[in-house]
């Protein structure tokens, strides 16, 4: 029996009524919407809590937002006869024909008439997410639909990779699959398990029975887990007496985990489950090193650990999603697996809704990756649409930071602002170079996106302070005498200190003359009196500079001396920080707690994007891949072999000393390689140009499967 | 067996641990606070969706939104001995003590050091609102804790009637108690019952057998409950075969219930559950016309039902919060219940959080009511937390309007503002003299608040703006030659066009001297040719208005027929329009349904207010009724008697021809009379000052139980 009463009956509507003679067409067409950025929104309120430390949650410290309740999606159409939809929505929900409201439907077999006609459906669901699904031959939900919070803005509806009515957004769920441990101690009190890798999963307690508590501490070391409550994650399981039980805990990182009763509870039998996002690897990386190829290994798996509901920072440390390391992630997923969806649910549970009160994660620089993150995410996958939900939120949270300049037009750190950059003493006051060289970025970016959705006017004023501003940065930073971007000034007084930071992102952004970047190549970033980046986190950009300046052997050496250092630590994921010189306990602690330290962190993946972007060689020049390049490198190795994904397939490289195999993308493509004499091309009819200074260039035809070239090699 | 990890367990901690063998003493100091508002945009967002209309539900068309998830609470202590607390939370929380995380801690005793600290207690609940109770001796939550979403601001905690640990904020709930009816009709598929009066509740179907649909159609009137599908609200039952059940349906508004079963569904057991706000009358009225306190009585049901977890326009219809219906409802509230805390409630989830993206739904003069609403609770309670805690909105609020003035400083409805003054016929277009007087008393309201709120420069600068507003108001549309505010200017040109609205506001801000007043009342109030006010809601302004420019008795006369009318139509509430001359089926038709009017509309209320605030003639001079005035009228009647709520009691008043009773308040009263002769006072040592004009003040002591005066009618 089923009261058919609509209000309070939070349920979805097939569930319930099936019923109806003439039945909608079958047809698959239509996919689940929402309003841009709410499911993510959502998905972001439950899982931001997943952080624990020491038995306590420990959720974020800045704005969560929820998603709007209550939404009106509406689209018009026009058809020739009349059809008939099927309607699937996540909350109540009101269906109106051109302003009628409709009753006495059977939500199976809605007839819609002939002509054109305005269907509208508000659907109220104030404990998930509002979502709709239609369904119908010739009208039915996607992304070209209008969608309003009841704000009088209309925007396009988000839709994903949700269309099976029994699978709408809200049952988004990760994966789970069995796993195995080998048990290192135990005895009648005590168990010690050992995953012999780290992971992240739930522990199932089977057979669980007695009177007391059973104590579950998890380790991504064996001494963490031994250590107890100083372990960073346990929990607590009280038993009571009755029928054997089992419980499931909740997902935790951990490769050890040490299980202790209390005297009148027997040790219960245990199981594991994997929790995973289901992506697989659509780059590839092998080279003559199988050090840096377990490196690469280890890196995608520490990435994939870390590629879950969102990109987090770390599984066991914070479980949260920081912008800064989110950025890097973008770009490592680009190489990997390039999963649009998860960058796009980062993008958007990071900035939330309106109004913006804060700094993105209240820190200054990640407002400014996270506007830069846009576009990178438009240049890998050519996604407009995407950029033109977004670009709102990107105008607000830019006119955010633009009222908070100085009187010079620089940015500072303002009260309640936090001004990060690295993990590394140095001065924090006044106007640092780095942060103008992200926000003239971030104008450049926020400029392009305007453009994409049609907002001439801001765009057009975007790039004209983004030019003022590049050349004011020059111009009131870089010191002739220091060859480099000083690194602040406050009160109107320049510092004299010169940091890696601005130098390294003038190069990325290719922000000064050649000359220019040649001096900062010798003066700071083979500097070694310049303060040295310790983080891998900062180890990002450094690396990728060094490669655009030409010295990859070197960026391949300090991989294989810094991963490889993690590597023979016992590392099986990568770390937050890593210092070769510490030892024993204080390789662990950090935040002063004895396991304070990620020893799995998406920033510890690196090398899946450095060997992708610049030993394979393979980077975008526009949004997409539809054209782009490849310009191979060796890095003082013997031969490299991979593949590096594109919006529609992946882009093949091989290279050794004498040749380069390639596997164009559907794109238009440019093979770039030096080499003493002009190469030879066994494939097609390609012509080979030369650049200059025994640089070649090969036009790829997307036609040809497979390219052979015959090099002649520079390196020794 | 329990999983004690808190993560995903979104349950109260006192449910599951309640150990411990220290345990802290037992005191009851302590209350639920919440982030400011937010219980009332919760509670908004489980209640919006009520309405029904033909089987569908019916959401409002204006952004709804939700409490924030994430909240952090907190307080410096200052203790000179250790103490212990209890801490229940609606939802996962972390405690930290200057800012130190505590762990493995026992929610009912946890240990506080001596000495001056930081608590400091983060709770999350993405599910319902996140609250927080604090018990201990010294240490315990209410309004004086700070609270923050995590944006960086700070407010002080909104408490509320909640102070029992099993009763959180979240289990807010109506009452319900059994009511009968009589049965109508009956055969063996139709049952049709009376409750005998307009009601608000549940009907139960008990023993639900066979197998088919069961139809229950609500009728405010016999007509609309026996049209079926063309009745306003109605629900279907969907019987399957099996062991006979009940189903409890939604709450709905009706006088008549018509149950219809399908062929092979016997008919239920009916029962009905009667849902109501427990609020009870701390006012009264009663006179020597029984046709008055006939109205009276039926007056209040009306505002009771219409009195819920909001102050609605009508039961069964809009069944919203509507800010210029709940306007009048506040002060109809203020003469009846005085129950502040709907009131609060519905000025906070009317408001909802920023951004201010529309009007207040989405109405221009709506915004303004909202504004001024705040100030006439202040006036009537002396709530100045609750004004400190509201200020911020009303600036945002303010804000959005002035921004929208035109060049001239005047506002206009803009594209998406609905101009709506009333429901009548009038020119909508340009700047409305009406929508200027609302936001002249808009700014001095809010100015008022700020400085309550101590934001002086906020107030200083809406005074002024206040100031010159008033001056350019009188200047540009009072017209001297018809001694009244004209309508409207578009673009520069005056109207010639006088409505009652400026003109009636104009009085009732007290804007005017009392030569135009004089000049309103004759050109426009006793003016027949302007056109008339047919709507209960404008009524309350011009029969406040009469009354104010010392027509009471015209204003009684009019109650009487009016509302007579109403009662004599055989309304048991009192409806949303009334129009004597319509009969038949056009009395309950509206917006072009056969049923749409409602028929227990809360603005159908104005008596309780009229009679309280001219006939008994109470009202505050100060905020909390520190001060007020008692000025009783007869109105034409022989006797009148009842008495006033306050924030610490009533203030009683009885008056015939030759007595006046007085029942003081807690505050410093002043009784005033017009009396021929010098009116004499039987009680205490009253000293009565001659005011001029037969007009007699008598300072009213707290201390003094009751005053009899005799005075010298002015009234034939």
């Amino acid at each position: 029996m089923l009261l058919l009463t609509k209000n309070r009956v939070f349920v979805l509507w097939w569930l319930i009524l099936c019923s109806g003679l003439a039945q909608a067409q079958e047809t698959n067409n239509g996919k689940w919407i929402w309003y841009p950025g709410d499911f993510a929104i959502w998905l972001h309120t439950q899982t931001s809590g997943l952080r624990q430390e020491r038995g306590q949650p420990y959720p974020p410290f800045w704005r969560v937002d929820a998603p709007y309740g209550l939404v009106r999606f509406q689209k018009v159409y026009d058809i020739k006869s009349p059809t008939a939809i099927k309607v699937f929505a996540e909350g109540n929900f009101q269906i109106r024909v051109d302003q009628q409201i409709i009753s006495d439907f059977d939500p199976m077999n809605i007839r819609l008439p002939a002509g054109k006609h305005q269907l509208r459906i508000l659907v109220e669901n104030h404990g998930a997410l509002p979502a709709l699904l239609v369904r119908g031959d010739r009208v039915f939900t996607d992304e070209t639909w209008q969608v309003t919070n009841q704000n009088q803005r209309f925007e396009k509806a988000e839709a994903g990779q949700f269309a099976d009515p029994e699978s709408p957004p809200s049952h988004f769920s990760l994966h789970y699959t069995p796993m195995d441990y080998r048990v290192l101690e135990q005895d009648d009190r005590r168990l010690l398990l050992d995953f012999e890798k780290e992971t992240y999963g739930k522990v199932i307690l089977e057979r669980l029975q007695g009177r007391g508590n059973l104590h579950v501490y998890y380790g991504e070391t064996k001494q963490e887990a031994l250590a107890e409550k100083l372990a960073e994650t346990y929990d607590r399981v009280a038993v009571r007496e009755g029928a054997p039980q089992t419980d499931t805990l909740a997902a935790r990182a951990f490769r050890y985990v040490y299980i202790v009763a209390d005297r009148d509870v027997p040790l219960p039998s245990v199981k594991a489950l994997y929790e995973f996002l289901p992506v697989e690897n659509r780059g590839g990386f092998s080279c003559s090193d199988t050090l840096l190829n377990r490196i690469y290994d280890v890196s995608l798996y520490t990435l994939h650990l870390n590629t879950r509901a969102f990109l987090i920072d770390g599984i066991k440390r914070d479980h949260w999603i920081w912008s800064g390391d989110a950025y890097q992630s973008y770009l490592m997923n680009f190489y990997t697996f390039f999963d649009e969806a998860v960058n796009k649910r980062t993008i958007y549970a990071l900035r939330g809704h309106d109004p913006v009160e804060t700094h993105i994660n209240t820190i200054l620089d990640y407002s400014f990756y996270w506007l830069i993150g846009i576009y990178d995410h438009y240049l890998y996958t050519g996604d407009t649409s995407f950029v033109k939900q977004v670009y709102p939120r990107m105008k607000t949270l830019l006119q955010f930071c633009l009222e908070r300049r100085n009187t010079e037009g620089f940015v500072e750190g303002l009260r309640g602002d936090w001004v990060f950059i690295d993990w590394a003493e140095m001065d924090k006051k006044g106007a640092i170079s780095f942060e103008q060289l992200l926000l003239a970025k971030s104008l450049e970016a926020t400029a392009y996106c305007a453009g994409l959705a049609g907002d001439e006017e801001a765009a057009a004023a975007y790039r004209e302070t983004a030019v003022s501003l590049k050349k004011k940065i020059e111009a009131v930073f870089w010191d002739e005498r220091k060859h480099a971007f000083v690194h602040t000034r406050e009160n109107g007084r320049l510092s004299t200190d010169v940091t890696r930071y601005a130098n390294l992102f003038a190069v990325l952004f290719d922000y000064v003359s050649p000359e220019k970047k040649q001096q900062i190549k010798e003066h700071v970033i083979l500097n070694d009196s310049v303060q040295a980046i310790t983080t891998p986190y900062m180890k990002f950009y450094e690396l990728a500079a060094l490669c655009e300046i030409g010295e990859k052997a070197a960026a391949v050496n300090y991989v294989r001396d810094y991963w490889g250092g993690m590597l023979e630590a016992g590392a099986t994921t990568f770390w937050e920080t890593f210092d070769p010189n510490e030892q024993g306990k204080e390789r662990y602690a950090m935040y002063g707690r004895p396991f304070g330290k990620s020893l799995c962190h998406a920033w510890g993946a690196n090398p899946v994007y450095l060997f992708g972007k610049y030993l394979l060689g393979v980077r975008p020049l526009s949004p997409g891949y539809k054209t782009y390049e490849i310009t191979p490198s060796l890095g003082g190795l013997d031969w490299i072999d991979g593949k590096v994904p594109t919006p529609s397939g992946s882009i093949g490289v091989f290279m050794d000393r004498q040749n380069v195999r390639v596997n164009p993308g559907t794109g238009r493509g440019t093979l770039k390689l030096q080499s003493r004499k002009m190469p030879k091309v066994d494939t097609g009819n390609a012509v080979v140009k030369s650049l200059g200074n025994n640089w070649y260039a090969i036009q790829l035809e997307p036609s040809v499967a497979e390219y052979t070239v015959r090099y002649w090699s520079n390196e020794k």
